[in-house]
């Protein structure tokens, strides 16, 4: 990394009075040294393997070019450098995300985890191999042009033919158009499409398919399948984004995924138990947004950070020369604020991903009592998290004035990259009002008597103020308490507004 | 516009059930029927007329592109439809900014209007047909690098060399390099160049000169000038924004505007009077801002609550059919939030613009005593608006889902285009704290028994809480009651922290 060698000696200054161990700090955040050290080797390979480096800096690459050259990149990385999936994923998220734009995504994010979850074991058998050796690539086709939060109103169809056997899949009206999924305008082959399943005129409610979309020859489309990409967006654009009609194509009936509900050749519909799960996908998805929008932050604050350090500005005094710009109360008000932020959000996702990781292996064991709690809380976190690191993602662009408009400061991409990802997932007043919902829902428990268990057993004591001062409050212990206190008194105050809630959550 | 035609019967059946005349509200906005009538003939002239018609939708073109038709279409308004300054302004800015590029704004917004303001009358007579008849393309080079709100810190130099009576003009270092002014990359061959005043080694502080940047046969760079595009930013993508470096640059005596301070041939330095006046162009600039913030929200707002209109999603009971998601209190709650931010914005800007007229036209005839009142309520209006309106198209875009994401919906370029004049003529955070000095000011002298005069005379009242209830203080007087009892409430509370925000503003 000898290119980076040239420090500006303000930045170096600034480094020398630092009170504690910047790699302590790491360590800590990242779960250990061996896991800092694993990162650091993983972002020297990318910094010195030419076949990773980009040839042109990606802002002045088209949508086209950037797909090329991604798919080009994460082929390299499994197929030459022999990086499982799970190596992949870190590569991914955790250290270039979003600026170096790798391929496929969904396909192991959507496609893939799903397969994992809703296949029959005959059907893991089959497919995940498919999958997993990139002999395939899958994308996750549930949004419709028409349709997007209440997932009832898909209208995308699978009627069964019991005669040949087979489900027969039409977008049947413009609105019901797949719409939005990642990798289906250009480069999947496979999707998985939810669609309502119909069985002798009766509708049975949506249902994950597995269909292949284009020809692993020569990726022409197969037929009755037309896909396209939906064209710019304000971020992702290194994704092909895709929509994709449906007229009369034929699947065979072992590819609707059958882990849970089955249809019997015959066309008997067989629904299965703890269906929950079917869910998974989206939770970790969920908790993986919560990562993201701390480390998007996190980038934030060091570009902005360090550019006011560098950055000279206004003399204190006349004739004194000018100063750091980070030396006015106002920038350090504003960036100390973001990095604040950032471990408050980095702590939480470090909490909530245990949560999360212990919930599901429960649940894969049938048991899904705090279930519910999760699904609400990721759901709070997720909005809470996105917008956070959205508006101070924007405050440290702010900070940086004109260069921090210029694609080069790497802050206007973090920016929409997080805003963006207030709506996809998830649309954030929803997801806010489903965590109200359930904090109601807790509070209408306890004045039934109930004894909340898990999470949300805070929620059973009642709070007094115990400290009146400022300076008795400020260790952890009495803050936490504080924001226990504080829960407890909104959902108990916003009981009787259920149903007004209930009605917007719908 | 007849392509428009096929209305959605929701659309019909909203505007239906309007309590008001939209027309009559349309011409209260823009000051009465005559001027809503040109601004619709202007919009007619634009949608039917071929050579003003896109090829291809902009958000496909390349940058070189969009400059090329933006420079033909304003080609064409100018020369073949005889259109004047005023009238293309009125297009630029009132009906399709930012969604249609048209050319070089800056030559108009900042070129012309400083010559207007700064020549001497010879030079004026000089310059100005020039400007007015296209001959020349000019742009205004002001911040560098290095240096942007602090002006006094600018390094590009013009040296006095009374011999040959010129101007040497030098960007002597790295941070000096004229940077991020609009149409400095690519359009421009002329431009206004601040730049330190040296006569016979004394300083004399920073002056404007007009400078010839490139050849108007062959738009090649003149001598010793070298400029070029900035890179991709995150808006304004169809504006050349860029960086300049001059190794002496000779440009005779006469090429310093002068009105004000005036350099004769033997070097003789004459400083003039009024010069306050030569901030008149970035007061207006500023002006035009408020309204850009109030126009883009009404734009994004106009989208928003259309699709909300449009868009159905969620049944309110089961079986009920979706309805549209305008219906939904969150929804309600998010975008007239928005609108009534609109309607402040817009009437904020309307009563800042009266004023600017008044005491602008008052100072050219030497009446200045409301000038630093102007200065201090455009900065702190121009940061509230950029916020505001950001902060609010943020908001309709989130209330448009997925589909405020996509290009096609106008939000995001909305949104980035608002962002970004957050940070353009007048950092926000420098702006509000320029208020705040000012109305401390205001406040010291009060105290020590002066009377104020004009619009903040209202701080010599003392206030008092008149109603308690809600409902006696909703009608207009006692809402401006309110609001003026609360800006010396403020302003006395904050009058001992003065010292403080006079090094935050320094």
């Amino acid at each position: 990394m000898t290119k980076y060698l040239n420090i500006h000696p303000n930045l170096i200054k600034e480094r020398k009075g630092a009170t504690f161990d910047p790699y302590t700090l790491t360590c800590l955040l990242w779960d250990g040294d061996e896991v800092v050290k694993h990162k650091r080797n993983l972002v020297a390979l990318l910094e010195n393997d030419p076949n990773l480096q980009d040839e042109n800096l990606s802002d002045f690459l088209s949508q086209e070019e950037k797909i090329d050259f991604a798919i080009k990149k994460t082929i390299y990385l499994f197929r030459k450098l022999g990086m499982n999936e799970k190596e992949y994923y870190m590569f991914l998220f955790q250290n270039f995300y979003p600026f170096q734009q790798l391929g496929f995504p969904l396909h192991f994010v959507m496609f893939t985890s799903t397969l994992k979850l809703l296949c029959s074991p005959e059907q893991a058998n089959y497919w995940l191999p498919k999958a997993s050796n990139l002999e395939i690539l899958g994308c996750y086709a549930q949004t419709e042009l028409g349709h997007g939060t209440f997932l009832k109103g898909l209208e995308t169809t699978a009627v069964y033919d019991p005669l040949n056997e087979e489900f027969v899949l039409n977008t049947p009206t413009t609105t019901s158009m797949k719409w939005w999924s990642g990798q289906l305008g250009k480069v999947a082959n496979y999707c998985i499409v939810i669609a309502q399943l119909y069985i002798m005129n009766k509708c049975y409610g949506i249902h994950p398919f597995i269909l292949q979309i284009r020809s692993l020859e020569d990726h022409s489309f197969m037929p009755g399948v037309i896909t396209g990409d939906v064209g710019p967006k304000m971020a992702l654009n290194s994704i092909d984004n895709g929509f994709m009609k449906l007229d009369n194509v034929r699947i065979p009936r072992n590819q609707l995924l059958m882990k849970y509900d089955q249809v019997l050749k015959d066309g008997t519909y067989i629904s299965g138990p703890n269906k929950k799960f079917m869910y998974a996908t989206m939770m970790t998805v969920r908790c993986t947004i919560i990562m993201e929008s701390a480390q998007n932050l996190a980038a934030a604050c060091t570009i902005a950070v360090r550019y006011s350090v560098v950055r000279q500005q206004s003399e204190a005094e006349q004739g004194a020369g000018e100063q750091s710009v980070l030396n006015f109360q106002t920038q350090q008000y504003r960036l100390f604020s973001a990095l604040s932020t950032t471990f408050a959000l980095f702590f939480a996702w470090r909490s909530m991903n245990e949560a999360c990781q212990q919930i599901l292996t429960d649940a894969s064991q049938g048991k899904t009592d705090q279930f519910l709690f999760l699904h609400s809380f990721l759901a709070g976190l997720k909005a809470q998290s996105t917008w956070l690191a959205t508006k101070y993602i924007q405050t440290c662009r702010e900070c940086c004035g004109g260069h921090g408009v210029s694609l080069a400061s790497g802050l206007p991409l973090l920016e929409s990259h997080t805003a963006v990802s207030c709506t996809y997932e998830g649309d954030n007043t929803v997801m806010i009002l489903q965590t109200g919902k359930f904090l109601l829902k807790c509070s209408r428990d306890i004045s039934q008597g109930k004894n909340l268990v898990g999470f949300v057993s805070y929620l059973n004591a009642n709070y007094t103020t115990e400290h009146q001062d400022v300076d008795s409050n400020l260790h952890l212990p009495a803050l936490l308490k504080l924001c226990q206190h504080r829960s407890k008194r909104l959902s108990v105050k916003f009981t009787p507004w259920k149903n007004s809630l209930k009605l917007l959550v719908k």
